[in-house]
């Protein structure tokens, strides 16, 4: 499971904060719990705090000043990313693409030149599918233009489009379709990737929904997931379901074993 | 979500000395826990306790004192279930048959005659399945001896034979696998079937393998479980997954509504 911790983003009213006060501390702080939590991207996004390019360079330093886990660039301007790519330790992550041709043909170079991963987002100019047909169609797409490029398949991290629950219910037979079906457009595949907390946006029992629909997406062959990594319900959940799936071999105290 | 109560089976203690001692309260008191956690099905085992029909149709008559709920008969001699079948105050469902013609067809014509349901373990004379093709094949051979009575589908439980994920580790998938391909034997389908608590044997994380596991399965398609029914953190899994279907429609309280 590729854990990529959400939570040095300035959609969090902290991270935000911290971003125009140039208040390093808690950038820091979540970094390290979620480095501790054994994130293995961590998420880093500017959000509504600023739009210049040195807070975003900034808040990425910040982070690599504790840590040389890869940072999941959270931001989709060519020319931030242009200078926010090279002063990562790691080849980072971007997030995120969408299936439009001029987008993607703006992106992969970049993602191409610097041996980058991105997360590609399978809705279009229409704007979020809402039907597993469309997000096969779109996936299709991504893939005709990754062929384009010398971008590995293992880059690739296909995104279905994670919708609330509460206000689109009848969403989620449709994703866990479409991440059922993903896998099949490469050779070898390439990564399933969900941007987790929007399934409970609004719901009362958040964190169940949120680890029992991580399980489904699991079982259909997720294997990236953009969440809270400090939820231990979710990661143990999560390790447990990959156990099944037989990816890591069976302990009896496999949970204690990650934890350490 | 069909749940079947596990917990008046003699295969555990207090129950064993239940039917030993002729002690009706503990068989009881579980039927109440079971009823209250809203099963709909009661599974009712005499295991090892005792080998006579009365004994079984004592147990049932003890649990029908109390409720209403139909009866899983958890037994599969033919002479035993002939007995038992009649006195169950509503169509029961029989725990189980095997994928082997002459077992089918000395228990399909009782199953047809009363309306009963019946549980199919995909095994035959070679043991339980390896594989999901031999799971499928057993599938198979089920279906086309089931053509041969006036059995609905709905009255077929097909069960992949849930292995213990400590010592069978492999089988997750393969168990996974066949669940989702098992809804295509008929139309309309079968329901899908499993005998949980399987899963966790020997392991120390027992209760969180169990609903991890079940929450697959049901990304999957299984529809009915044999499980502890008072586990209220699996049956919120349970409810979670299925909200998530969109086969129950989503409202803030949908544990507390279950619960009420």
């Amino acid at each position: 499971m590729i854990l990529i911790g959400e939570r040095v983003n300035a959609g969090f009213k902290d991270i935000k904060q911290a971003v125009i006060d140039k208040d390093s501390k808690p950038i820091i702080d979540w970094t390290i719990r979620q480095v501790e939590a054994k994130s293995d991207y961590l998420d880093v996004c500017l959000g509504t705090a600023s739009n210049k390019v040195e807070d975003l360079l900034w808040m990425i330093e910040t982070v690599q000043e504790v840590t040389d886990v890869p940072i999941c660039i959270d931001n989709n301007k060519i020319d931030m990313l242009i200078k926010a790519i090279p002063i990562c330790k790691k080849p980072p992550l971007i997030n995120s693409v969408v299936a439009i041709d001029e987008r993607m043909d703006a992106l992969f170079p970049i993602i191409e030149k610097y041996g980058a991963s991105v997360i590609c987002l399978v809705m279009d100019e229409q704007g979020s599918p809402k039907t597993l047909e469309k997000r096969l169609e779109n996936a299709g797409r991504i893939f005709a233009k990754v062929m384009e490029y010398s971008i590995p398949p293992e880059h690739i991290f296909l995104d279905p489009i994670i919708m609330p629950l509460k206000f689109m219910q009848e969403q989620g037979k449709e994703i866990l379709a479409a991440t059922s079906q993903f896998k099949i457009f490469s050779d070898p595949p390439c990564h399933i990737v969900g941007g987790l907390t929007n399934v409970s946006n609004g719901a009362i029992h958040k964190k169940l929904i949120n680890r029992v629909f991580a399980t489904m997406l699991v079982a259909n062959g997720l294997d990236a997931l953009i969440c809270d990594v400090t939820d231990t319900e979710l990661i143990d959940s999560l390790l447990t379901a990959e156990l099944i799936l037989n990816k890591s071999i069976y302990a009896d105290s496999y949970i204690e074993a990650f934890r350490k």
